[in-house]
């Protein structure tokens, strides 16, 4: 049997805390997290739950055989389907699926039992799927917070303080150089391919263009480029596969895209590791003239883009299980939730802490 | 008579809107402000008010005799004594006083008639003055949001939304180089001053260790030093004026202070611009063993430090009289706001334009 009393949790799989961090332990409500799917994704937010002390994991959801999963941290892992028996130990389940195929149903299908987060990246389709998780939610009861992450996430927050303060201006995003899981995730779909890694790169002058303040073109398609390499099934037409990728709509239609194949061994050598960047930047003026210019920009570097978007996750599981608490129901973004809500820190200990 | 009409204060004093915005005119409420102090600050806020459209700006209140004041934009400017006159022309009163000596008193006094923004930022003294402020504020059943600006303000969401997102490690904060009005002012304020400014500097050495991801000291005392241009009354006493500045608690007590005498007209000539920098970095560690490293960084570099304070004012009263209007009192700060709030768009418009 698992053990659900998180001392004897935490003390069995202890992790090493950074020094300088401000969170006391027990200052605010402890809550019960659950996973459902455990890829990429879900290890992340399995490894930030175990950062937090407020977090308590109690089960691992997997569509796989969930005998011939082990978890890193020793949580228990079950099969998908159980996780309705198991509603009374699940404040917020965080669904870890896919942007392409997996969250598009999976979403709206478990807010209508749960308080769920999910990290929705297909820029495109947002509202579709807000509107379709909003619904459900509401006839369940329940509250979701959807396309958390960084991007949708944090740098969507910077995009809209920047442009609140500074309303006469121009806003750019670049991301990279780094991989996109949804893009990657994306190509995999492709019949024929076996595996593949999509990164996405700024374009070099029109990044340099946009820090010093200049104002090139600014649609995601003139800002980057993309680089996929693929892994194809042996006898697969590779011509066949490189036209579904530069025309996938949302993905690819309209990018620079440049497409290597290659074979396994070579590919499980070089492409290992999932790195991420990402920039917003804001120019703005103010003045009776517009004479006086400020710049706003937020940056994340990451070495590893699933654990930290696993660690966003895992905030905004906060933020739902408290903003719940004060009744709170149907479709929200990172938008509408305040800052405070995501700390594990009272109001009183952030204005002295942070503010 | 001042034109209440917002269409026909906008012909008269049309401002350049910069191109790439996604603001609607009418897509929000539209709402009244006024401000309170005809500073720096108090213009900063007045410019800022006209560059969003949902605003009118129906009065700038004054402790000067108003007949002496002319505002920048054809506002009318009243007596300090009219404006509980006034309230029902005014959702929102923008405070712009100084930290030193106004808003400690200005905020708990005009939170009881009116919902109020400061900009408190003696971050030493925010706790007391959140609770005067509180106090005042529920007991008129008025909502005061403190301590808004860049920093306290924008950076200290940066270290919330940091610190939440990666639990394990460490932040810094650096100033500068720039002009600090609160502590300019605080110098002012000194028998035997006739004008002063202080720069804020960051230590270059601590700023660059801090860059590579190292774990130099962090309090405000090691990251910066300060040099303040003082111009003396004839015949004051500059030793005691010395003394005064760097024993001064909260301000420049325990910071590394350089102090320069200079006679009026070269102070004039050089010391006109209000620029000002901040930046919010934080290192943490995510993973098994914490052997991946993100980072977060949020930088602002501003000409005008007031004019962009008066810009983030404007977006707070908005977020006011947005949070009002579902019912919310008592005092807050920008941590307890939503970033959707702060905008002009609706949150529809918002998922499409910036998540």
């Amino acid at each position: 049997m698992y053990p659900v009393q998180k001392k004897r949790w935490r003390k069995r799989y202890p992790c090493p805390r950074g020094k300088g961090t401000f969170i006391e332990e027990g200052e605010n409500m402890s809550m019960q997290l659950a996973i459902m799917g455990y890829g990429n994704l879900g290890h992340g937010v399995e490894l930030a739950a175990r950062q937090n002390p407020d977090m308590t994991l109690t089960g691992i959801y997997t569509s796989r055989p969930p005998e011939t999963v082990r978890s890193v941290t020793g949580a228990p892992v079950y099969a998908a389907a159980e996780v309705y028996r198991h509603a009374a130990k699940i404040d917020v389940l965080v669904l870890c699926g896919g942007s392409a195929k997996d969250l598009p149903h999976m979403t709206p299908t478990y807010a209508g039992a749960f308080h769920v987060v999910d990290s929705f990246d297909t820029h495109a389709a947002i509202a579709e799927h807000f509107e379709k998780t909003d619904a459900a939610a509401r006839a369940g009861d329940h509250l979701a917070l959807i396309s958390a992450g960084w991007d949708p996430g944090l740098l969507s927050l910077a995009r809209m303080y920047a442009e609140a303060v500074l309303p006469a201006g121009k806003t750019y995003t670049f991301w990279g150089p780094g991989v996109s899981q949804g893009h990657s995730d994306a190509v995999r779909r492709i019949p024929g391919v076996r595996d593949a890694r999509e990164y996405t790169l700024p374009q070099p002058e029109v990044f340099r263009l946009a820090q010093k303040g200049g104002t090139p073109p600014d649609t995601p398609a003139a800002l980057h480029r993309r680089v996929c390499y693929v892994v194809p099934e042996p006898g697969a037409d590779t011509g066949e596969i490189a036209r579904a990728i530069r025309t996938m709509p949302d993905y690819f239609a309209g990018y620079q895209t440049e497409i290597v194949f290659l074979n396994e061994e070579k590919f499980r050598k070089e492409h290992t590791r999932l790195p991420h960047e990402g920039i917003v930047l804001r120019y703005g003026t103010t003045g009776c003239e517009n004479e006086n210019k400020s710049s706003f920009s937020c940056q994340l570097k990451l070495s590893s883009n699933p654990e930290f978007t696993g660690s966003v996750l895992v905030a905004c599981a906060r933020a739902v299980h408290r903003m719940r608490s004060r009744g709170c129901r149907g479709c929200i973004t990172m938008a509408d939730v305040a800052p405070a809500d995501l700390s594990p820190l009272s109001s009183g200990r952030l204005r002295a802490a942070w503010l």
